[in-house]
């Protein structure tokens, strides 16, 4: 019998950890001893929340990252083989979305492992619900392009799409370029769009609010090194 | 003080509520006394799932459907200006995605009241994560059209659309026409192309299986009536 290769949630921050990750969960995860991990030390800080006694020393961590090749995923999953499940950990929010984990997911359904993701935290789904934007069509384009004049070609693309097909588009940005990044959704987008600002998701200071391009002009928000979800529809 | 809107989870089936609502979602749900919902029955059932002795008599449901107009939407928000809190509950999963849940929270974001969006299960989102395919770049594209020379048509687009933009492209289908859908993605989808299919996630006899298009031919799954969620890339 292989084991499962279990997709874990982690916390977006310093929230409580029985607000946004559901009791089964964590027992599941705290009786893992094999985790293919974005990022060790946040993962063996979140272990320990979980549960102080949380035997990190008989626990083997494997690294995950852009430079892991195929080949070291490969050998990521021989504990699955051998019987044992294995935890995929991200650095915030759930696995396999927006960040590396879909390397492993792909090699697991490859070699027929099965695959159980678990319920956490997702900036990406958490502020669709919130944001009142179509959630019947939307999508996620993760980062957009840096240069600003390749970045305003492809917002004014994002929101023409938005118009034409009803489909919401969901964008982020590195916190600390989110002040650049509203400029130019408000000085590039009609002012008729609406555009969700929605940052630091399920943590005390959470700051969610849709409004129209014309309206955010006259009330802009500072929301910098805030992580934070955008999502624009024209 | 006004009350917040919050949006509450539920589960996706007769799945163990802990292994997918957290325990500080449960409590804040069977605190509150005012709730839009899709359908009060499934509500009401859950609510005392939650809690025995839940006040059912004690609590305001107002339906939303796809009848429910703007105004009656505007009476529902009017605890709110009260200083209660108003839960907003799916049929199933999270409300505000592939739901009419995002009427209420558009006119809530216009009335500047707060919006909080609580962690559970999601079919779209989990389905994601354990596709194994781009979780950088994904679009929720809803139902496709009904007739199969238009559905195919649009198929073929989504399949370019995923090839041109590395955009994993997500649809569901009416669990009878499941069949049927996925005749048409095996017959007119390139045989390179991957396929996710992901049903019953999140309860006993959850399936979820990526493989190529060719693969899938020499192995075709009978999901019929299960709900499920088709993601392809090519």
């Amino acid at each position: 019998m292989s084991g499962k290769l279990y997709l874990i949630p982690i916390t977006l921050g310093e929230s409580s950890i029985e607000s946004v990750i559901p009791t089964e969960v964590i027992e599941s995860t705290i009786k893992t001893r094999h985790f293919i991990v974005e990022n060790i030390r946040t993962t063996r800080r979140y272990l320990r929340l979980l549960d102080k006694g949380f035997p990190i020393d008989d626990t083997q961590f494997y690294e995950l990252n852009k430079r892991t090749t195929p080949e070291q995923i490969s050998g990521y999953l021989k504990p699955l083989e051998e019987g044992f499940n294995v935890g995929v950990v991200s650095e915030a929010g759930v696995p396999g979305v927006a960040d590396p984990g879909a390397a492993v997911v792909e090699l697991a359904h490859q070699n027929n492992i099965q695959v159980i993701p678990f319920v956490g935290p997702s900036s990406i789904l958490m502020s669709v619900m919130a944001s009142g934007l179509n959630g019947q069509n939307f999508a996620f384009n993760g980062y957009l392009p840096i240069k600003s004049g390749e970045r305003v070609k492809h917002l004014k693309h994002l929101e023409k799409r938005s118009i034409q097909e009803r489909q919401s588009q969901l964008f982020i940005e590195t916190p600390y370029r989110n002040g650049a990044m509203i400029d130019d959704i408000l000085n590039h987008c009609l002012n008729s769009t609406k555009l969700c600002i929605a940052c630091d998701i399920t943590l005390e200071n959470e700051f969610i609010k849709t409004d129209t391009v014309q309206n955010w002009k006259k009330n802009k928000p500072n929301i910098n090194k805030r992580p934070a979800i955008f999502i624009i529809q024209g």
